[in-house]
């Protein structure tokens, strides 16, 4: 087999057999066949695109380029969350202690933010002494003693992803469905899930703009996991405007604590419900949605979601004072309230802009290198649809000083829209794909 | 400028800007712009094409990559021709010549062969002593001195496309027509021409195998050419069977030593005189396409074309007794006769099983790394259309020996198709582009 000839058949819009994927992927991993046929054929793959079995067996051989985590031995169903990635978006520090409260032991790998949306590990990180490098050993360990561990992803899981991704990054050929779907349900599958719930963000501030687009990588993903023998079940949510009011790392990880006190914005309470009902429903705790969603009410409620997040931060050699006292997180030397000039309703308050303009404030990098600040951000205290007048708080700035404030006030300004005309609110979700 | 933007306008369709296609050829030259971006490109230009301008732009930016030849000091207008490959093709051995002698000054840089076609080089390195690694001064020297040279190509000569053409070679993206115009065309102008002939060989011996491939990429060349101030007329001539009946070096050497005598195959003595006609009056040596054949005819028959390739062998080194007495060229040690089993019309005589046979017998090269023999070949005595009765010679093989001439005449049996009906004969050419 040559991958010269792998590439021909791409080109030609040849189904590539699953041997054939193997062998690139594996030669790939191994460093015998070199960038540029790798390259090459992600631009074939992009632009003729890949069958549903081609996809699944691109994923497969992914997932198995390194070594696949087994949690058989640990819990009784392996289910995962998976983000493509938001503006506001902290479900997961919320969703992950509320489920394992519910008996649903959940042993999670996140990323790191990059470009305008921010990652769970840097969220984490704004407690002091959080550890997010843990081993695989000390994975297992806590998975089974308090059944939840929420860490950054081992190097030796999926490694061919890692190194496709970064050749995809430079060569135009990220935005290709069956690749971006590949790469999230490899990396998925090696973490060992056996389902898997996909929060797939649609909107200004996705990676997917329209409802389109995010309905064909979902049923792609949902299809990756029907060949591939996981249960999957894609929702498609609104990242038109941030989630929550929070954006910013310390600020976020405040709204999450707040939201599993019972508190917290509706939108963002109103998500982790729903993705949490759906995580205890594939996981076998609840027989429907509604049952699920009420188990996870209630341990909101009665406070055992809290107690598992403070378990888990004291585990993973978090400070626990921090969550308990939020006010002792990083706090921003300069905070700053931007009002409403004229009167009307919201028409847009585009997550892009607001998350770039974190981004500048340091909240997140521009390039993998980057150093974060956990304590800026941004409050996003108004949402799409409602009428408000003049002098009404639309943002709370928190800032490095004041100069970094005020750019990031002149930013904001170009997020919103206005109407003159009552606008219509933006829906949480867009539908279920499973 | 980023490369990665440039890729991305490509593989969305978008045309791509003058200054960005040299941005791009001149980064991948300096090796600033790596294989693997280059790679993605290839394919998405294979994919997605190029206007005649982003063409002419590339075979531009090609061209100057390296010193361009400025022959303007030497000769009045400089003609060049082009094959773009074929069995039996030895015209530039006989073009040349006698187009020089009429009073046309022909420098040419030639190129080996590679696969199942022969390179002129090749040819020429039958001849004891011939150099075809000339200097630059060398080139201007000769070519001021005798009107004629015939050598290799220059290494400071469109470097560019010397290093697309080994990344494309090994990334699937040869077949590209746009590549390979631009690739045709940026080394005839390193190389100086303001006129050219373009040999477009169309069949099943050569690369274009349709005349629609053929006539696309001859309108394409000559777009260019346009575009790029030069005259350019397109022959597309037949490469279904072998050009003349020689193929192999020595052997092909002979036959154009015999053409330039007033002897050789009738379809190849044509096909040189369209060409050599083609060529004098692009070069403004003749008002008609009927005078410049006269002419062509004339150099011929006086012997001047026959003195003028006496005056090339001498000037390069060559030993002029080898092509004085032709029976001193290398040999091959085992010759064979192939016959005729039955009688029939001959419908077939693949061109490309031909070429691949003398390969293995040791003529041409399956790497680029490979020895050649100077002295093996085949001969190929009947045209498709023609009669034959059984125990007619079809073919003489020159072997190094027994074995290896048994199995070429294994090999050649698959080349022939007969017919119980008269076949008819094939053109020599498919049609003029200019």
């Amino acid at each position: 087999m040559r991958a010269v000839d792998i590439i021909i058949k791409k080109r030609d819009q040849g189904e590539l057999t699953k041997e054939e994927i193997e062998f690139f992927v594996q030669g790939f991993t191994r460093g015998e066949i070199p960038d540029y046929q790798v390259a090459a054929w992600a631009m074939a793959v992009l632009l003729n695109g890949m069958t549903d079995q081609e996809t699944t067996d691109l994923t497969l051989a992914i997932a198995h380029s390194g070594s696949v985590q087994d949690l058989s031995g640990v819990v009784d169903i392996a289910v995962d969350k998976h983000s493509t990635g938001g503006v506001g978006d902290k479900t997961t520090l919320v969703v992950e202690p509320v489920v394992a409260a519910c008996g649903l032991a959940v042993g999670k790998m996140s990323g790191r933010g990059l470009g305008f949306s921010g990652g769970t590990l840097d969220k984490l990180e704004s407690i002091p002494g959080y550890r997010t490098n843990l081993t695989t050993e000390e994975f297992m360990a806590q998975l089974k003693r308090i059944g939840l561990v929420l860490t950054g992803q081992s190097g030796d899981l999926a490694p061919a992803d890692g190194k496709l991704y970064a050749l995809r990054d430079v060569t135009g050929t990220v935005p290709s469905t069956p690749l971006i779907a590949s790469s999230v349900m490899s990396k998925k599958i090696a973490g060992g899930a056996q389902a898997i719930v996909l929060d797939v963000k649609v909107g200004l501030g996705a990676f997917m703009e329209t409802v389109e687009d995010a309905r064909k990588l979902s049923e792609l993903m949902v299809a990756i996991g029907k060949l591939s023998g996981r249960k999957v079940v894609a929702l498609l949510s609104d990242m038109n405007q941030p989630l929550g009011q929070a954006v910013g790392n310390a600020l976020e990880l405040r709204e999450a604590i707040d939201t599993l006190h019972g508190g917290g914005p509706a939108d963002f309470r109103e998500h982790c419900l729903v993705v949490a009902s759906h995580m205890l429903r594939l996981g076998n705790k609840a027989a429907s949605l509604e049952e699920a969603r009420q188990m996870a009410e209630a341990a909101i409620c009665d406070g055992r979601g809290w107690g598992k997040f403070r378990e888990l931060v004291e585990a993973q050699g978090g400070d626990v004072s921090a969550v308990d006292e939020p006010e002792r997180l990083p706090k921003a030397a300069y905070v700053m309230e931007m009002r409403a000039e004229k009167a009307g309703w919201l028409a847009q308050v585009n997550a892009r802009v607001v998350g770039e303009t974190s981004v500048t404030l340091g909240a997140g990098r521009a390039q993998k290198s980057d150093a974060i600040d956990h304590g800026v951000g941004i409050l996003v205290h108004q949402k799409v649809g409602e009428r408000l007048e003049a002098g009404e708080t639309l943002f709370t700035i928190h800032a490095r000083n004041q100069a970094e404030a005020e750019q990031a006030k002149e930013a904001l300004g170009q997020a919103l829209a206005w109407s003159e005309q009552p606008a219509p609110e933006l829906p949480l979700f867009y539908g279920v794909i499973e």
